[in-house]
């Protein structure tokens, strides 16, 4: 059980994509059924992986200054652009492309996600932090029953995570100590990130997230403030 | 009943105090209890015109730059620390002061209020555009139980509305035209403010805002695309 004394944490705030959503599953899905309709074969999955593969190198154009702030819709977009040719879907136009941009919109939650979120969030002011733009974090809420009391992304701070002022964001508008907020997240980097600027950090292991071949993170050089195995657990250990 | 073909509204942001809080009667009742403990005596109703009356002065403070961007939770207190000599209660402590200060994240909502936005929510992405700072719509939305899609506040733009770059904000974060954004207010000069950036306008007036004797704003000069008794006769004009 955690501790209250030691802690105070009054805000919970959630890294989304494959924290709390399986982008992975998701995207194939998109993408198999939009095969489907255009009668082309590809390999999904690795088209889902490369798309997220993508997505590191194009945010560091963004924080080394190379790009200005670009949303992440944008980043996808940028991206998709290339794979799109790469397996062969060639023949979509300007309409297509952007509704299947948008699929990053309606990313399905892991399967304790939204119990576990309703749960936490009679203790606990919950929220995102995601490098996510705003309108993305918006639908998705939206459409997956997401229960969010405040939607925060890296877009309010024009920042993306790892960069300090990501982390700094969400206290200082919610009026609270940094040790006051936590951030939960599948990702140790994430999560080592917050530490540094004096979050408390709750690590929510996603083996799942890339898939049942994926490999999971190797988070033994981390220590985290609590850790559970999904948003259920989380709930039972924070007294929620 | 609302022409769909016509609008094409997507997300419905509101103002927040005097629109969806009785900020006035919530604060006289913080007032009189704390008169009560501390066996003090005044015009709780004055106190409470004053406290607010002091607002949109300070604001302007901001908005001409002889302040730099400061929230309303600091601005409130400037007001309150004035107002508090003046009305005897001069005994107060800082952990006093500041627990009064935070009486504004305490509004209670207007009745037809929570059952309204419940309603919008299943039709319309529903948020604030309010002044009040993140903070503070936060902690007023989780007490009041107000189902917020998305919180956000002038304090994104770090320009009070009625600035132009208060209204460009929603539809900006959210990926919307502005015109498939509508702000809902009670204030006939902020929906102006909103229609001349391209919104859409709701106006839902608040006879009570300043009390039973107070003064009914004039709206005879302004044209709303929808105007409604309350937000639940909103959700029917809307077709939520």
């Amino acid at each position: 059980m955690w501790d209250e004394g030691k802690g105070g944490v009054k805000a919970l705030v959630f890294d989304v994509f494959g924290t709390v959503v399986d982008w992975r599953g998701s995207i194939i899905r998109e993408l198999e059924r939009l095969g489907r309709e255009k009668g082309v074969t590809a390999d999904w999955a690795r088209f889902a992986d490369d798309w997220r593969g993508g997505y590191q190198p194009a945010m560091q154009r963004v924080r080394s200054g190379d790009l200005s702030w670009t949303r992440i819709d944008d980043l996808h977009r940028m991206i998709l652009d290339e794979l799109l040719a790469r397996y062969g879907l060639t023949g979509l136009g300007e309409a297509e492309r952007a509704e299947l941009n948008r699929a990053w919109h309606r990313l399905d939650p892991w399967p304790d996600s939204v119990e576990g979120l309703a749960r936490l969030k009679r203790k606990f002011i919950i929220g995102t932090l995601s490098n996510g733009n705003m309108g993305l974090l918006v639908n998705m809420a939206k459409r997956a029953g997401l229960p969010w009391d405040v939607v925060l992304s890296a877009e309010l701070a024009h920042h993306y995570k790892p960069d300090p002022e990501a982390y700094h964001m969400p206290p200082d508008l919610l009026g609270l100590a940094p040790g006051e907020v936590m951030l939960v997240a599948a990702h140790p980097g994430d999560l080592a990130a917050a530490a540094r600027e004096g979050l408390k950090t709750g690590y929510v292991p996603r083996p799942l997230e890339w898939g049942p071949n994926g490999k999971a993170h190797d988070a033994s050089a981390h220590r985290f403030d609590v850790t559970a195995r999904d948003f259920l657990e989380l709930a039972a250990v924070l007294g929620a």
